[in-house]
């Protein structure tokens, strides 16, 4: 497993080179296979110390774990020192427990098996944004989002060829009730894609729903024979109070699915300066102790069961307060973090196309792209936020999801490494070419044209002229059109009638079972 | 030298800490010195397989040097086969004439010594765009650039902390004639700005030109009295005609800065698929080839004038023949040069903010980023094109000119590294914190306040209803009121009268002795 992280001969690499053809031809790929090496920002000795500090957290200060009694006898029965809520950790308790049985990589199953990806190593799975109550188009402006807009952007999912997993609360559905939503959420990753999603973590219930759901929908595939656990098809967004506090709706959610083998990315989401010091390793040192004790306590609930290193940290501004995004100490932090992550030995969550701007401008764009690199370069492997966040995440974009899918298909472009076969040498052209001439017309130029580069849907490079008398469209207007066409050409694919049948059956009794809520 | 090639530990690195401090507060420091290692995409194998490969192409292939008898005897006493006009290179030839004699760094210096930069090493440096004939505001559009224009640019660069040089051509003065335009050019550099600036390329003589004036800017200071020859006072931009020719213009223009110890780029520029081939690969090899024999040129007119590896790559639409930026292609084009840079032992110049874009929309945003991270994850050492461009070069914009200076800065605080200091481990503010509360207005965060976070003068970081009341402006209009305001506060930099009375009289002399022309 641990050769993807070291840099290999790339010659006739056919998975790289059947990625990056799929990349220029806007196939689909289930998931990157990175063929470059990992960016590192510290050496050896700069992570150490970091790690360091993370057990010196954890020893010394603690972390509570806030109204959850089992939470508490776990940790003291793992030899963790227990005052009230507050947990202090034996230096390396964290780390044995993780090492000792959470895999180092893991399959998360799709409804259809060729949409299966495999989290961690080397692997990058790009996945949409998660959480927006908003929804932004260049038609409506700003506005609550629905169940509506939902579908539409599972649809959208389904169909970018570079996004490999359909995401989770994609925005969040404002025209049903708090208490109901999920069902509707996880029926529409299932009836509207085949790729696969994530389950609801806003309560323990709705974490079983989530469950039950899926294990409808897997039919008898849920059931792994050889091992007779659950297959994991759900991987579910665990965040940790920082500072250094858990709290029970979030606990209560990681048990349900450690329980069921389902995977859990356990989150700190910091914004630094507020939820942590105002520096890079301060923010990193406090992440990863918290992420450690998150992860130590869902090997503690299920060993075994697939957890991923999570990482969001944005920086803020001193003036105001708010989150900013694509500046450069979030960068760090997600090089740092996703080291020490490779260091443990679990797969990393970590950036996405992260914004602060409230529209699909340059701003968006320049912030968009200053986290995506980084994510690439520092080899994340389960990417939420892909496509479509703006605002902090308070609002999904339509134009802004096209655009940021189209540079997820650059990213799959880029993670393929350089071609080092006789083809990608091309040593025949420049003979056959010679000084003074081009190469556009040459054979080998003629054989690669196809694919030879990456080909954005929406950008624009036609001449000055051209574009002048198309209308002077910019980004966003262009993909404004894209959406929309896609929308209208959207077919979903295959679901077996009688599974659709009982999973509206399920919901129906359930959503009848109790009372709507907005808690 | 070599010590930055590799990771070391930046805890109290006293040169990372200023430079982090600068960026965070908008103040300038003459150029950047990474504190992170470079990024590498392709392994000691790969690379060597492009440097044989180059040596096949200098060896079977050959280049080109295109009327000039003089370096075509140059090449024959040095050992080169020499065919016409077709000059093939015993294999190592170029390399070993290189390795002999030129410098791995050199200073550039600047009229004000406090802004002399060092290229090479691990140092970056960041000047404007470069040769575009247009200008585009929000005001004006587009429309053809004048010299006001030029002494714009020149003054926004002097004013942004992040660019530490104020470049060439930063646009075409199109209302001067083409054979008298670099008079005022290279005036307008000595005359409002102090930092370092290029001369002309595109007649011998407007190289000279170039050269006196130079000589007059830096008086006693032109002549370094411990070697006995010029100072580097001007760095110019000779590129090859890819494939694998160089013409007479540059030829000679290379020829005259050599001579007075002035420092060459030598940059084939390449649209790939049009004058190299459709592949990475191969167009690494070839770029490679075409720069050896460009550099060991230099070093035969006068060995141990300043060189530079140049590199400007891009892909092409293969509908349209159109130029494409920012895609993942070039990306791996630049990592791999920057390797090779390293590996021969001489500086290295590429990247920039590049983009396709007509207008500075989001696809301005995600090319130009593209193509800004990458430059500063390889460790490009003298970055024209920095801030500015537009429309594949063609356009300079004001807008762009901005929002591209505040990336720049961002690159300045990511580069210098983590800070693993005491005050940046800040295990004390976690201490004094504890879980469940904010970092807000802990001690260590008072102490840091100021200089926590890198702060963009253009993006909008604002509540949305902020935002809103204040006209929902976009990131190019917020830069336009940026520029403009720059520019109303703008104050030139001392200028010895004598100095710019001898400039004047120079100009008025040499522009009296011979006809306009636009040729």
């Amino acid at each position: 497993m641990d050769e993807t992280t070291s840099p290999r001969r790339r010659a006739g690499g056919r998975d790289a080179k059947r990625a990056a053809r799929s990349a220029r031809s806007g196939v689909s790929i289930p998931y990157i296979s990175r063929r470059i090496p990992f960016f590192e920002v510290l050496d050896e000795e700069g992570l150490a110390t970091i790690e360091g500090n993370a057990e010196t957290i954890l020893n010394e200060i603690g972390i509570e774990f806030r109204d959850d009694a089992e939470a508490l006898a776990l940790w003291r029965n793992a030899g963790a020192d227990v005052q009230g809520e507050r947990v202090r950790f034996p230096r390396g308790l964290c780390r044995s427990l993780i090492q000792a049985s959470a895999p180092r990589e893991f399959t998360q199953h799709a409804r259809n098996p060729a949409r299966d990806v495999v989290i961690g190593g080397g692997n990058t799975v790009f996945a949409p944004a998660y959480g927006s109550p908003f929804v932004r188009s260049l038609d409506e402006g700003r506005r609550y989002a629905a169940i509506e807009d939902f579908r539409n952007f599972v649809k959208l999912a389904y169909l970018a060829p570079s996004l490999h997993h359909s995401g989770g609360t994609i925005c969040e559905p404002v025209d049903l009730p708090v208490n109901k939503r999920h069902f509707d959420m996880v029926y529409s990753h299932i009836k509207y894609s085949d790729k696969p999603f994530m389950g609801s973590v806003t309560h323990p219930l709705r974490a079983e729903d989530s469950v039950e759901m899926a294990r409808i929908a897997f039919g008898e595939r849920w059931i792994d024979e050889a091992s007779g656990k659950p297959r994991t098809c759900l991987i579910n967004l665990i965040n940790a109070n920082s500072p250094m506090t858990f709290d029970a709706t979030m606990l209560g959610a990681a048990k349900v699915y450690a329980r069921a083998n389902q995977a859990t990315i356990i989150t700190p989401f910091i914004l630094a300066g507020a939820m942590s010091p105002v520096t890079v390793a301060g923010t990193c040192a406090q992440t990863y102790a918290e992420a450690l004790a998150g992860m130590a306590f869902v090997q503690l609930v299920n060993p075994g069961a697939p957890v991923v290193l999570g990482s969001f940290a944005s920086s803020i501004s001193m003036q105001s307060g708010a989150p900013t995004f694509g500046t450069p100490e979030p960068a760090l932090v997600l090089y740092v973090m996703a080291a020490l992550a490779r260091r443990l030995g679990v797969p990393f969550r970590s950036g996405g196309a992260l914004c602060g701007s409230k529209v699909a401008d340059a701003q968006a764009a320049f912030e968009s792209a200053n986290t995506l690199l980084p994510t690439c370069n520092a080899g994340v492997n389960f990417v939420l936020h892909t496509a479509g966040w703006l605002e902090g995440g308070l609002a999904m974009g339509y134009e802004k999801f096209i655009m940021d899918a189209d540079q997820a298909g650059m990213m799959q472009t880029f993670l393929a490494g350089v071609d080092l076969s006789e083809n990608g040498q091309a040593m025949d052209a420049i003979r056959e070419v010679g000084p003074g001439k081009h190469f556009l017309g040459c054979a080998h130029t003629q054989a690669n044209f196809e694919n030879a580069f990456y080909r954005s849907n929406v950008a624009d490079n036609n001449s000055f002229e051209q574009w002048e008398a198309e209308g002077r469209l910019d980004l966003a207007q262009r993909a404004n059109a894209v959406w929309k066409k896609q929308l209208a050409a959207y077919e979903a694919p295959p679901l077996d009638p009688a599974v659709d049948e009982a999973l509206l059956d399920f919901m129906a009794r359930r959503k009848a079972s109790f009372p709507d809520s907005n808690y």
